[in-house]
């Protein structure tokens, strides 16, 4: 065993300065904070000064991968990027999966480290363990598929991988996202604003060193094993995607349609997985490793034009744009799922925006004359594709709307902010916590805002394969969707921190939770100790997940958040009105009581903040300072 | 993987009624606490009723081996006797190996449940499955070996194994023992006074019943990698036993010496593990499944008659009726650990009570008047052999030190008490907190007062080998033992956790700590899921742990003990007077901030008291209602 059997190295770039370093930390970084999420957190909470601007050049944008990262394991192409979120203010991360990850550290890094602003458009090349500041200017205002190709063209290598902005990201849409290879996005957060604030275009790697393995042989054995398991046993990812999920949900009556009015949603299957893949689907995309290829390609002639190299829509984009909207129309959905991909913008957040707006449309508090003559209402396909288009180019209404549902409410007044369905800022992804109550919990709690992807929904608590993915914590039986006890809390508590791995370490959480054995996840703590030689356990990796909670918790606090930001919109206190959750709705005192055995169970005081004997605990003194303290 | 995959039967007595049953706990119960210390909690928290008298039909007396005892592997024959301590009035508990706990599994049960009191003497008989409440009057009154021959032949067959008291126990000296085959103790916590109380001199058990395992080829393949790992590195266990101690510790000025007033003592060598490999020792034994065979076999002519049956000497025997009472005659210290074998009393707790009445002596507060013309003076070793008999037989002096150092202190009077070395009336085991201060946090805050098993020495934490047990917990490097920062306390708290795990699975602290290899604690989790098929983690097990500490916690607060009983002995807060840490002493406002810090990693509140949300999300949920309300 090797306790320091990984040494890694950050490149660091100064974009004001244009000074580019790197740094290798001391092995035992990577131990504690392994990549991702949680090492993204150390980064940003020792370097970002606090109440900085998020779109100034203040804000620390970070791209990190892990220290498993690289190794054609299925399920471990995923990485992070993290920054202070425009949207939410608050501490921003979303993960992608895709090839870009492992070919950074096949280029010799771990992590990028962002400060700074250039002072026109640039793009940063790295290739074998070098990088370079490189004029974007001339892709600067390109869609994205267009800029791939250029600056594919101009170093003359069609096998680099890149992250990129589109326009959105360029003109600071709050939701802006940053995507590789057009088909996988870092949704969430508003990073792609971040990286536009910052003039930076895109990041291209390119990468041909071969890394080190503590255990070659494990390795390969670990890597075969999982991809025999999915030989005999085909994904049902595989057939439909995510996009399965529409008809599954639909029928649970929890399938959130025209804002969130409703979980029943009259033309579902004409958005579902089912349909698509009968009618628009052309083939299905993976990503480095990955023999499950749940991601859709889909191609449309008329009445839109659509390419399969942006993919096709997602489970949440088909909610989004679809059933959230009121939009049962599969073409429409692909066209407006394709300009997000070209302008560069979160799908969930375009969605839950436009539905926003067309809810305020049907109540009278929108007309015509604000929205520039466009007939915002429920179910009209043209017109969210046509608003789409318009948060991309900021143009009109879409100026307003760029800024998410939060800042459009305040600015459109008066009920508004009734309609506006976030989290802290960010709007909501495309599931009903009155359906599945942990999500309460879960959006209340994430410190990123209404997530999907920060911890677990709670339908993995109520299936076999959901609890056998938690077997080696413990968590041996089902509870029912609709439980929100200290047991349910106590699951998610424990899930939760090991998602914050899964995210630290760039596991893609579907890949485990689907593969329907809870080998998976001791194969993650087998796969770690063959590839860096550690000799850790689930019970450390554990600790860094908890450690994530208590670091993204206190750069929330630092921010000037507190537990008055641990709550959901108003509307999920109010009954849903058909299907068979219909009368359900979460009950403030209980949805309350979880909260505080939530904080609790974290080692939080009754405001949430952690006690100073928890970051001891966690390893985290260093962080005590950092905690504000009381007036 | 079976999450269930461990059936158990628990077998319970009523003395009283003579009613003997069986039950078979839900396995899930089997795997929230394993065994041992954790399973004996349970029961004692829910079924024996706060504020007995320890020594009343009331208490509950409970045998418990684990879900995982049985095989022959390293390290895995310990088993747990616990009930009310009548020497603290708190939770007590103490760790046996040999061979009676896997016998104990072979006939068909994990653990004994025993209630009420015998109207006679008597003794249990468990055979395959079967169990009788047989007549021990004949055997009553006469030393273990004794009654053990006499037993065995009873039952005609000299395979049986059997637990038993001595005379110490019949008459209740506060920490009389329990052995099993006359050379595997439960020294601690005055259990024998339990048993002697309830007129239950021993507890015969056979067993030809082959135990089911999950994977028997995965439990063979672990046996041998681990008995090959023995083979290849001779433990230092071996060749001196834990008597190799004696001479390490004396080096560094912490061999606590006459009462513990020096750490240094000037004839160490002649009751060494060394002298007595060249003098007396004539064999070394062994556990159920262990090559180590740690065990000494001394043999003694004149002027005692010392027996090998009786085993020999351990490491705390020598110190405790050694250095401790300034005596350096191994001869008679291999006379006294006969006696308190013979008589069944804790060699521990009777060395420092007889070391304590030494200092009382030459203090002037004793005289011959009160010892029955004894001269109480340290290093006379014929003193300290007639004592041992005299305490044994509750004889004359005798009777007022079977009490223990603390209540005889109170009996004494004046400041006796200042020489009382205990905690919670524990009389303490023979390490310095002052050269290994984590020892300070390790008295204070152990549930059954100060123990010398129920928590990581400090020593463990500066050397290579102590710092690779501990790898899979992400301990990496050695501290100080003088150290006691956030960082001891953290260290602390992880290995009293996995400490809890040895002590409630039945592993031999010893065998995993010489083990010298990271391997051995996630052999524990292989070995455990083999046998049970379980699928659970170091994670899990560690929860078990935390679980363990927060019941005794439970346990403790219910019997009136609070924070104010987490203290330790004023001597240590005074500077040692020689040797190479001359002039050390625990910082009172240090040790309280540890203490604090302590409290706060456990999740309890500043006063010592869990928290509900604690209790919730270790799934206590049942034991929230019995932590007393405050006034």
């Amino acid at each position: 065993m090797e306790p320091y059997g990984y040494n890694g190295k950050i490149l660091r770039v100064d974009l004001s300065s244009r000074v580019i370093t790197e740094e290798a930390p001391p092995p035992v970084f990577y131990r504690r904070y392994l990549g991702g999420g949680a090492l993204s957190l150390y980064y940003l909470l020792n370097e970002l000064r606090p109440g900085v601007d998020p779109l100034g050049p203040e804000n620390v944008l970070i791209f990190a991968a892990s220290a498993v990262t690289g190794h054609p394991a299925v399920g471990f192409s995923r990485y992070t990027v993290a920054a202070k979120s425009p949207i939410t203010g608050a501490f921003g991360e979303s993960e992608a999966g895709g090839w870009w990850s492992p070919e950074l550290k096949s280029a010799g890094f771990d992590a990028v480290v962002i400060k700074g602003k250039a002072d026109k458009p640039v793009y940063l090349w790295i290739k074998n363990g070098k990088a370079e500041i490189r004029d974007a200017s001339h892709v600067w205002g390109q869609m994205t598929r267009e800029a791939q190709q250029a600056i594919r063209k101009e170093l003359g290598d069609e096998k680099i991988r890149i992250a990129l902005i589109g326009p959105g990201g360029e003109r600071l849409v709050k939701y802006a996202c940053i995507l590789n290879e057009l088909k996988h996005v870092h949704g969430r957060a508003g990073l792609g604003a971040v990286m536009g604030a910052k003039n930076l275009k895109a990041i291209a790697v390119r990468g041909e060193k071969k890394m080190a393995l503590h255990a070659p042989e494990k390795v390969r054995e670990i890597v075969k094993e999982v991809a025999d398991i999915w030989k005999t046993k085909p994904s049902p990812l595989g057939e439909l995607g995510t996009a399965r999920t529409i008809m599954l949900l639909n029928a649970a009556g929890i399938l959130p349609t025209r804002n969130f009015t409703t979980g029943v949603f009259e033309k579902a299957e004409a958005i579902s997985g089912e349909t698509m893949k009968d009618t628009i689907l052309v083939g299905r995309g993976s990503c480095h490793g990955c023999p499950i290829r749940c991601k859709r390609e889909v191609k449309v002639d008329e009445p839109y034009k659509v390419d399969p190299e942006y993919g096709g829509p997602e489970y949440e984009t088909l909610g989004a744009l679809g059933s959230l909207c009121g939009v049962g129309d599969l073409k429409a959905i692909a066209m407006a799922n394709q300009l997000c991909g070209a302008y560069g913008l979160d799908t969930i957040s375009t969605g839950t925006t436009i539905a926003f707006a067309m809810e305020c449309f049907e109540k009278g508090i929108l007309t015509t004359q604000d929205t520039g003559g466009i007939k915002l209402e429920f179910g009209n396909a043209e017109a969210m594709v046509a608003m789409v288009e318009k948060i991309g180019k900021r143009e009109g209404f879409g100026d307003l709307l760029a800024e998410g549902v939060k800042i459009a409410a305040e600015k459109i007044g008066k009920d508004a902010g009734r309609y506006a369905m976030h989290v802290k800022g960010l709007p909501l992804p495309i599931h009903e916590p009155r359906g599945k109550v942990g999500l309460a919990l879960a959006y209340a709690t994430s410190p990123t805002g209404a997530d999907h992807i920060e911890h677990p929904h709670d339908p993995v608590f109520e299936t076999e394969a959901g609890v056998k993915l938690a077997l080696p914590l413990g968590i041996l039986e089902p509870l029912s969707a609709l439980d929100l006890s200290s047991k349910k809390v106590r699951m998610f508590v424990y899930l939760q921190q090991l998602y914050n791995v899964f995210n630290s370490i760039g596991v893609c959480i579907l890949s485990i939770r689907f593969l329907g054995g809870p080998t998976s996840i001791t194969n993650i703590v087998d796969y770690t100790n063959a590839v860096t030689g550690w000799g850790t356990s689930l019970w450390e990796l554990m600790k860094v997940g908890e450690r994530h909670s208590a670091m993204a918790r206190i750069f929330n606090l630092r921010e000037g958040l507190s537990s008055k930001d641990d709550d959901l919109p108003e509307r999920f206190f109010e009954p849903l009105d058909q299907g068979p959750l219909k009368g359900k709705k979460i009950d403030r005192q209980e949805f309350q009581k979880a909260l505080g055995t939530y904080y609790g169970m974290m080692g939080w005081d009754k405001n949430g903040v952690p006690f100073e004997s928890k970051l001891e605990e966690l390893e985290l003194e260093w962080a005590k300072p950092l905690i504000p303290k009381k007036d």
